[in-house]
């Protein structure tokens, strides 16, 4: 290919570090593929990293030196979270989602890559200090909030199953007793799924008793790994104690109004905190 | 926010178009949102779209007209796809992935983000004519590259449960013979996850017998939805007969080398055709 101008440049370069967040790109790799001198490439990057953080579509970071290169960040900042879980509150609120016996059908916005997506890089941005080396989730409902979650981080997803499958090799099992319902349930994992010592953030759909998020991080260590955070999508309000202290959700289930035929959801605490904090911090309210 | 000039138009319209693969972005929105005229951004666009083309990094449409705008559809050329492909099968060749018994350790191949969105993209270059309303999968496995065929697509996933689940309303079960096992198994999927007369692609991870596949079309035909195309990640040599006889596998694994330890895989045939096609079709081979 022959020499690519600078526009073309900064559209390849933008593509190709969305499309592998979280991880370092050399600048020579840039430069050999453009034909470019390294100095040109260094602009181009500059040039991209002003865009970023001038119209807020996340954040590039440049490692200087030898083993050195560029990466991008999926970030949303406050406004932006806030505006994607008031989008999750609408969804949620819609009255054809109740369904008889007062359960709330969510299946279609957890199953939606445009939701899911969005999701996921909510959690990345409020889990951004953690960053941890694997998201773990349990099957089935999890797995689309998580498995993006892990796409923002670029780590891998591991889930755990509520049966054993042979094909896995060597599993470790834990029993554990479901927050809402006290039944006893059980869930599975392989063994190589996480490693020793490895930073694990927990990610699910629903937390009501807080039994299945409970069960994960007793599964986490039994890895001999650590829990560096829990996010779910939905918690709900009752119980308000749940079996686990430290999680974060992105929408509050207040309960049904089954007269309306409605959810009562509202955005967590922090979302709204965090859109006033934000704007206050930053001085630069966002429309 | 002030005037934004070209180059970070440039960048921002990209990650638009990115973010939001198949949507029709209208001109008018980036010219709201940048204050610029709209034959700036016209101009904009035509440059991002030499760009997609030049390098190949997928495909930009512009519809004109009043209810026109932009599009980003991800397309992987044939020598692309070749990659992705010899990239799983080098994946799976791996003596560390044989488990006792002879089975292939790949669940972290499947629940990786890196490579599954890369297979998405893969399955969505593969049914690009077919564009389908909706992808099915059956849980757990081939949720990952079932959602990222659907992200690539932005169409929404419909997951079939190995057991009915009480909070999706009503549903619809049926029974199937497992290919390989010959056992009677059944799969449910809420009725209101996929539409009548929808286009449904079926993906899945893997496939032996064929039994799950044909299960799943079995089961688009009771929401008087149609299959428009099957698609796996990995098809088993043996047996050659397979209850569906129509569908794509990325990677073949022929067998398992016991000695060696190693799992004996390969491209499909038609992704080894599509680089010799796609190279003399085209004349241009890419390095």
């Amino acid at each position: 290919m022959g020499k690519v101008p600078r526009s073309g440049r900064l559209v390849a370069i933008t593509k190709e570090l969305i499309d592998h967040p979280h991880s370092l790109i050399s600048l020579g790799r840039f430069s050999e593929a453009f034909d470019a001198a390294k100095s040109s490439i260094s602009e181009d990057i500059a040039i991209i990293k002003r865009a970023f953080e001038d119209l807020r579509l996340g954040k590039i970071e440049t490692v200087a030196g030898a083993g050195g290169g560029v990466r991008f960040i999926p970030y949303l900042w406050e406004n932006e979270v806030a505006e994607v879980v008031r989008g999750f509150c609408e969804e949620l609120a819609s009255p054809k989602r109740i369904l008889p016996g007062g359960f709330v059908y969510m299946t279609d916005l957890l199953f939606s890559p445009f939701h899911m997506t969005r999701a996921g890089r909510v959690f990345a941005s409020k889990f951004a200090d953690v960053m941890p080396d694997c998201v773990l989730t349990v099957e089935t409902k999890g797995i689309p909030p998580a498995f993006m979650t892990a796409a923002a981080f670029n780590v891998p997803l591991a889930i755990a199953r509520r049966d054993g499958q042979v094909t896995e090799g060597p599993i470790v099992s834990i029993n554990y007793v479901s927050g809402s319902t006290r039944r006893l349930q059980s869930m599975s994992l392989a063994r190589r799924a996480i490693p020793v010592g490895a930073r694990v953030l927990i990610i699910d759909d629903f937390m009501k008793g807080g039994g299945s998020a409970k069960g994960l991080t007793d599964l986490v260590r039994e890895f001999g790994a650590e829990t560096v955070g829990i996010g779910v999508l939905i918690a709900t309000a009752e119980p308000r104690e749940k079996l686990v202290s430290d999680f974060v959700s992105l929408v509050v289930l207040e309960g049904v109004d089954e007269e309306a035929k409605r959810a009562i959801v509202r955005p967590s605490q922090w979302v709204l905190d965090g859109v006033r904090d934000g704007q206050s911090k930053d001085g630069r309210p966002r429309e």
